[in-house]
């Protein structure tokens, strides 16, 4: 069950980057974070202290401008928790002790349903998260990947999480949809038949002394195909069409 | 049920950029569909004839050059479908005519279990999918996103597709794991807690004619940290250590 409130769970989610080096990808990171509806990013020890500032993180972060813009920068992975219960490391390196490993869609779904203020923390882009930062958290996410290359860019790693944790909290609606198509029932489709049927003894295409599987074969195309209304007006055009040039 | 075949699912699955045109983006689109186990891409009328070989592409490629060296760049999209049975677009562009749309995780667990050749088409980053390229396609999938910023990156949904596809058709194991905690049973829980009462009576912590609620207190504190055998042992080191300052 998600959380009744998950409405307003997004300011209750921070992101936060520990070490980030390249200034494209914590703007790539804001854009991530914002097409899932989040919007509370937190860098940690950056390698460059203007990053949210640089013209690549702006870039890279296209409408996610304000996310960058309201994002901290602190010193300390301490700073970056507050108002945190429950801290989610995303690390691939092995470890004999820490946390217990999950993967996303094992864990995040209870997650979302305890309502908690939920941080998820991802370390830089050259070495990961250090051991001391992993002991802190209450669990770490571990997204699964092919064995032979499992490391996934930073900023596709958020992308990945943040996608998996607004499933988790319920998801958002997928729009726009295509109109709910106008279905022909099964006795239009017969009747069209009959009226290709027709049509095709008088162009000698169907032979009535052989006509082997033609009309049933034609039947399950059509059911395989679920035929639209307006589909079975236009094949019933083309029919009409046909018979017009018969001698 | 996800095909039996699975295991070779992988050569069946094509990755199709249409008019890309950052070099960076085809790079990191080969890092990530290699991470989820992909390594099928084609390239219809990039930008840039020579992209494949630009720095950028093969910086933001990391590991994933083979899959960028294998890659084919075609003229038109029909190059780049042949020997595919089901073609998936990935477009958010409103459309009142096309193929069904759908969430990922709504159709391609179904389209998993039919062991078909799949393609799944992008377009490029300014403009998405040209109508007539939809019109080619099976189905359509959509991402969910926020309302008001719905514009993935285009190797950001190239990364969500990969690994909703890689999901359906039966997912990674998540590696390491840590190990199976050795659990502290209740019983040794409960002589912890006994060991404690008398080292907190001794050390005038607990107050034998009001120890209000204390006991129960830290006993359901315990419950929750779900005690490991080895921490159960440090808590009594802990108490036997304060025992012996005990006057």
């Amino acid at each position: 069950m998600p959380d009744p409130n998950r409405g307003t769970a997004a300011s209750h989610t921070r992101f936060v980057l520990v070490d980030a080096s390249h200034a494209g990808n914590v703007g790539a990171v804001a854009r991530a974070i914002k097409v899932m509806g989040f919007d509370d990013l937190a860098l940690v020890a950056p390698r460059h202290a203007d990053v949210l500032q640089q013209p690549q993180a702006r870039a890279m972060a296209s409408g996610a401008l304000d996310v960058l813009d309201a994002a901290r920068v602190v010193a300390t992975l301490g700073e970056a928790l507050v108002g945190v219960h429950v801290v989610c490391a995303t690390a691939m390196t092995p470890r004999d002790f820490g946390p217990p490993v999950f993967a996303p869609r094992e864990r995040l779904p209870a997650l979302a349903g305890e309502g908690l203020a939920v941080a998820f923390v991802f370390g830089g882009e050259r070495f990961g998260l250090a051991n001391d930062d992993v002991y802190r958290c209450h669990l770490c996410l571990s997204v699964p990947t092919a064995k032979d290359f499992g490391s996934l860019n930073l900023a596709q790693a958020v992308q990945v999480i943040a996608y998996e944790w607004r499933q988790a909290l319920g998801g958002f609606e997928v729009l726009p949809r295509t109109p709910t198509p106008d279905l022909a029932d099964a006795a239009e489709v017969q009747a069209a038949l009959e009226h290709w049927q027709e049509v095709l003894l008088a162009i000698g295409f169907l032979d009535p002394q052989a006509p082997k599987r033609l009309m049933p074969r034609l039947n399950q195309l059509l059911n395989r195909a679920q035929l639209r209304r307006e589909e079975l007006h236009i094949l019933r055009g083309i029919a009409r069409a046909a018979r017009r040039h018969v001698r």
